[in-house]
């Protein structure tokens, strides 16, 4: 692979022609060799209200077509620096949960064998634990987590294990994440008791309530962000409701009083020089979006991220 | 129980005040004393492709206000001649397929075992599997099924057996329905492959497809539905998917040229004289819908099926 | 005046410019001169569940700009054979009951008074009791009614006798109607009680339940309604939730079931003969529509009234 | 009553089954034994312009389904430490103002009577008038007024006094309030003239414009607000247009420039310590309202104002 | 090419996973060995009043992702007939009228050479003029043309000719049509002037109004358009407004009183036994869509001409 | 013109009824004796991707019902010391570009000619170029462009010079503007390469990103560009996309992380001074609007912009 792939140019082609890939990128069949694979992971059998995630990776596809080659603020341009594709879905089941997440984790494996680092889009936040299996074969990571939610309880429905406010309570047990290199940014909204939270700071997650981040500013939590994943291997994932419901409606359990995208796109620029082994956009779900707006915040998003990887990517060339 | 339970008059109290109940009656922890319990199944756990049935009992609800007392054509009153309540929903699991079965099995069990007659709202049509379970305790029952399409198929994503294109496959080889009597009307919409409904046939089951429908009429249809079905024991399921997308867009997987309401409203008046041992209104998927057309539609399916078992209850007093 | 008012040609000035108003007509500040005025009554003082009709005039006048300058089937062009204009909205009182009565009668007796015949545009139905009061001056008038509700109930939340379901028993009490030259068609939906409309049949009024609609077809129930009113004075009124929900969502009270379009318009259009004294289109309400597409049934409706009252106009010069 | 009512538990039961009601609380019959009463009072009949905050409490009820039991930053379990239930609905008039007025003032007092602090759901701004009626019988109280508008009109459409835009007004004529213990928040939005708060201000209403807000900040702008209420009796009312549009489009006469949610919670949490009589949540109106985003602001503004009233509670007892 | 493109299957592959192809057919680069090719022409450039219709291929698209592998009531199965895949979108150009038709005719006219017959979604009616300059090469073309306009207007705005009310007066003058070979059904819907259709009528175009059409019945209609178009080279033109607009609401130009889904889709399957040499549907507009209602018409009526030219296909090998 | 035009009072004609015009003003054949001219520019034909802005003036003029009579910040009463009203759109050509461009110089040459100042509402960025064409006749002008995109590009499909991503450049080309004397304010969002703006930048534009205009603030910001444009003539262009899509989603190019309201109109408080030859708001697009959200955003920065142009008006008499 001696050239880069490019998006189709919306100055010859417009936005709303031609089939719809991830930033408008050429769809091929595998990972390899490329250094950013851009996947969808369409499920969200974790999902204990409402469902509709497993629509996410189509919409934000449908969004990312108003993305295009650069970014103004940092000047980057992916695309002519790190090979970049969109590799399709991960296989799933949406009516078998453990199927799905053995699925996904299969999925995952294949591309992380190729060298590439994933950027997916889920799909609700139970896809992040199979995610981390098929990447954490070596020892537990460091986690950069915003989001509105913890994520960290026991189970549900009885004792089901595995649900959207779980997994990052089975990563710690499953060893692969680790708690003290584990920050969560912009937790708020109501809780199931007081001590909802208490397993997981006992475990050493540091938790970055929404009232904390609005007091002390974007610039001084990153720097506590850097220093508690420090330079060893990091996932970062982005809950879409994590940002206010004003700007992000489409998503299963929103909560008030959230980031402005303005602060949530300087938080993952900030990013640069974290030691990132991928990350993923999770919980737009189309079917409670409005005019495509949380789907475009979620395409924005992985724009972001993707510059910072392929930031990453290019320093280490 | 000497007097009956009467709607809340919106001549009294407008419709949009007060708890939000199916069709404004008093919400009762228990179907003892009741004739006719009217109950949610929020549940869409075999939902292969757009969830959102879990929140159709909630939006039933809601539309059922515009109903009132008496129907227009009938003359039939079924507040004043049978008990009737809202028993509220079932029990469900939203991430576990084989609980959730289970929990609705078990909770209809419960409601069959006081002697009403069940009308409930769901849900997805798997839920029409557990709820059979429940009732079909001493033996096959028969069938009136109107939907767009037959649900007899085997398997999907591997080897998993229930969703809500299976339950009726199921439901036959356990035992629960006898094909012989059973009558699917309104099947359309394109299919996997010429012979999908091959099996079906082959046990006996009598599909008159939408075609059909349109060339005999209504009248001639529902004659052929009573010589099916006889006196014995029948149950009688709506899938709001028979309705064309244009009133009732509001479900997982819209065929364009259903029934009007009209035809589907003059069917069920036909279903007078059926030995209804319960009935079901399935598929309204809040999520995807508009307005609250089709959950308004299917309010006002249940409206008509409690007319017809209400005059049962009635006649057989 | 010796020229008639022309729709602006969208042929010229494309339909999405010029300000907004009935079919694109000269907005004038009084009826003097004209043949037909086209009123806005936009008021809904008299909803029991869902306002909203107050917004219809706004929103009906945007959709009529999609209405041209002759009738495709009967030939009629209206603008050619009568002085048509829009003359603004009836001042009203929107938190005062009796208040707004009084000034939509006022203002529409201010009309009539020109000799204008007034096709008028709600508003709910209660809009069309004050415009029987400035119409029937000498004398009780004839009704054609197209609706899914009798609105013939007595009173409502205490003694209240104005609503949108009274105004017909209203009109017959103080002398406006004729109770033997009414009649309802459409007529369809739950009832509060069996004999709900028992009072209704006995002043003489000759309800078509929608059930006897689809029996006898267009043809024969137009005949029946011509030989009700005759050749005497008639008002014709034209309740949105006559048509089916899927077709005109927006409106206050829907009831499934309905009219088409097709039939609605094929029912007007055999109003010719019918001596028409005024007609209103009531009851669109935009917040509850979608996409516009009840605004669209309704001035597509006063379309076709329109052409039905210039035409009778033209065979009286 | 010894135990305290609980909401049902989201781990348990999903959060789209089961009836709604007020923060999944048991609907009760009487506010008898309550330390603080959730209430409807879904009336619209001064609103001048967009009516639909009649369908206000349905609306914010389901949305409040997505609360918790407990606050993520103060850490109180308002559920743990007072008597908590769902009174349901006032009883209205739709139809009939000077009755709707007078049957939410005996509703309101019957529940005042029983000791419980009243925290309701409106309906519109006008809804507090008669409430004040109620609470306000042993003389003037404060008023701590979130709103984009200062409600201090006199009259409209000629001499009505009574609309969403005149309740302080009246309540201060009728001696319901203390002037010099008011205070507006938020106040924004074009005026009817350069004088329109001239009389509010003569009063001695201290009125805080958005801009003033900006300028000083959140923590500057209560500790005023402390001071002018000071430790007398005092009612907070939140009006939902105290928003920006963007977070709470549904409701009657958005200005755009509003609060964020963000900022509105800080506020409210620092209502702490203020001698609250009761407070409400107004003009949520679900048919302009934008997937539940409106109705999900005030059921967590209600939860905030509750967690405060809840702390009250229990330091008093 | 020996073995056919099969769709993706449903019950391997859930039907919102991987990317959106029209069918869930393989996305090729070229026509060459397709049998018939699905096209997009994602171009609106001739709207005189709504655009939007630029947006329709990817939304069809995305609904056609409900279409299953066989049809039910004719029982083809077009993938295993004809080599059948979806070539992607034409060029186009947005802001220039000329060259968008140049590209979309030298674009088609390369298909074409290909010897695959076209089966295209637009895009605009004003499309269907460039698609017949690269199909009618050997001389004029027969018609079916199913919409509720002519489409035959002469010029708008001074004396543009191109636009989508004009392009078969365009095509008739270009000799790419034959005029007494082209049949217009379902036309309605107010007109400029009485004598707007006359131009066409001298042409010979037979013109099909819908009142004759529901006057007459579809096997009657359908007979006489096989009589008008014979076994001659026939194009055939599906505009989506020829849909009521509650079923299609998202179009430019909806008029009410429109065919019913069930009714097109018995038409289409009655053009069995014509020639056709392509066939297009045109005109579904997303942006004023609901629920993606249109768009699924648009797949499915898509589904339906590709079972009838599969068939065609398969009968002449 | 000795008395000045007053909006409708809505506290006696409430903001429902009524034609619709600019802040409720009277509509006037000509801007003669008018001081300001409010202008509708319902035009798109410049769109590359999202068409929709030619609904604009309509929609924008309907939420305009909702302003009032004066600023409550500023407590300028425009309509007390300007002569302002409604002249109406500006003629357009849907299909045509260049014919397009060539009546809206005519129209606004016309408006300019009588001395009066234009506010216009478009219509998509490229109607502000032959509106400068219409205004710099005696050389160049200065701009105050709010934007998220510099729009100063080269050409599109092919050379196409003329789309609304192009005007800025044009008009420098042309000697409409003077390069120095332009600055852009709010510029955010990915590029088409990382030297996009390098030209603008050569021409002296000045360039303010989103970043350092959340870095300095608004008042620093704004006292930048008093310096730049002095107090020569300078024309100020509002595009709504500079507004955050939460708050402003019905635009055609959307970036997320953008003004909120609050800056926005802070800023343009802040043009006090400038000496403003004109004004517009465009790239309103209805089809993509969520309850009018983006047209009351739009009509309430005309709102803004109309109360700084007044008091021009006022102190220069």
């Amino acid at each position: 692979m001696t050239t880069f792939h490019q998006p189709v140019d919306a100055a010859e082609v417009p936005r709303f022609a031609g089939h719809s890939t991830f930033m408008r990128l050429p769809a091929v069949p595998t990972a390899e060799g490329l250094d950013i694979a851009l996947i969808g992971i369409p499920w969200d059998g974790g999902t204990t209200n409402r469902a509709g995630a497993r629509h996410g990776p189509r919409e934000v596809r449908n969004q990312s077509s108003l993305m295009r080659a650069a970014h103004h603020a940092s000047g980057i341009a992916p695309f002519s620096i790190a090979h970049v594709a969109d590799v399709g879905d991960l296989p799933v089941n949406p009516i078998n949960l453990l199927d799905g997440l053995k699925l996904i984790e299969t999925g995952m494996a294949q591309i992380a064998a190729t060298g590439a680092l994933p950027l997916s889009c889920g799909g609700d936040h139970l896809t992040t634990l199979p995610v981390l299996r098929a990447l954490a074969k070596s020892g537990p990571v460091g986690l950069i987590h915003f989001d509105a939610h913890s994520d960290t309880n026991d189970s549900y429905f009885g004792d089901n294990p595995f649900t959207h406010g779980t997994p990052f309570r089975r990563a710690i047990e499953e060893g692969l994440l680790d708690p003290h290199r584990i920050v969560q940014i912009g937790i708020r909204g109501s809780v199931y008791e007081p001590g909802e939270h208490d397993w997981a700071k006992a475990q050493g997650i540091r938790i970055i309530y929404m009232e904390e981040f609005v007091r002390r500013g974007v610039a001084e939590v990153m720097a506590e962000v850097h220093s508690i994943v420090g330079d060893r291997a990091t996932y970062v994932t982005f809950d879409v409701d994590s940002i206010d419901p004003s700007m992000a409606p489409g998503t299963g359990t929103p909560e008030i009083g959230g980031f402005t995208t303005r602060e949530a796109q300087q938080m993952v620029r900030l990013l640069a020089g974290v030691n990132i082994i991928g990350a993923d956009v999770v919980e737009v779900a189309p079917p409670f979006d409005l005019a495509g707006m949380t789907a475009l915040v979620g395409a924005t998003m992985m724009f972001e991220l993707l510059c910072v990887m392929a930031d990453l990517v290019d320093r280490r060339r």
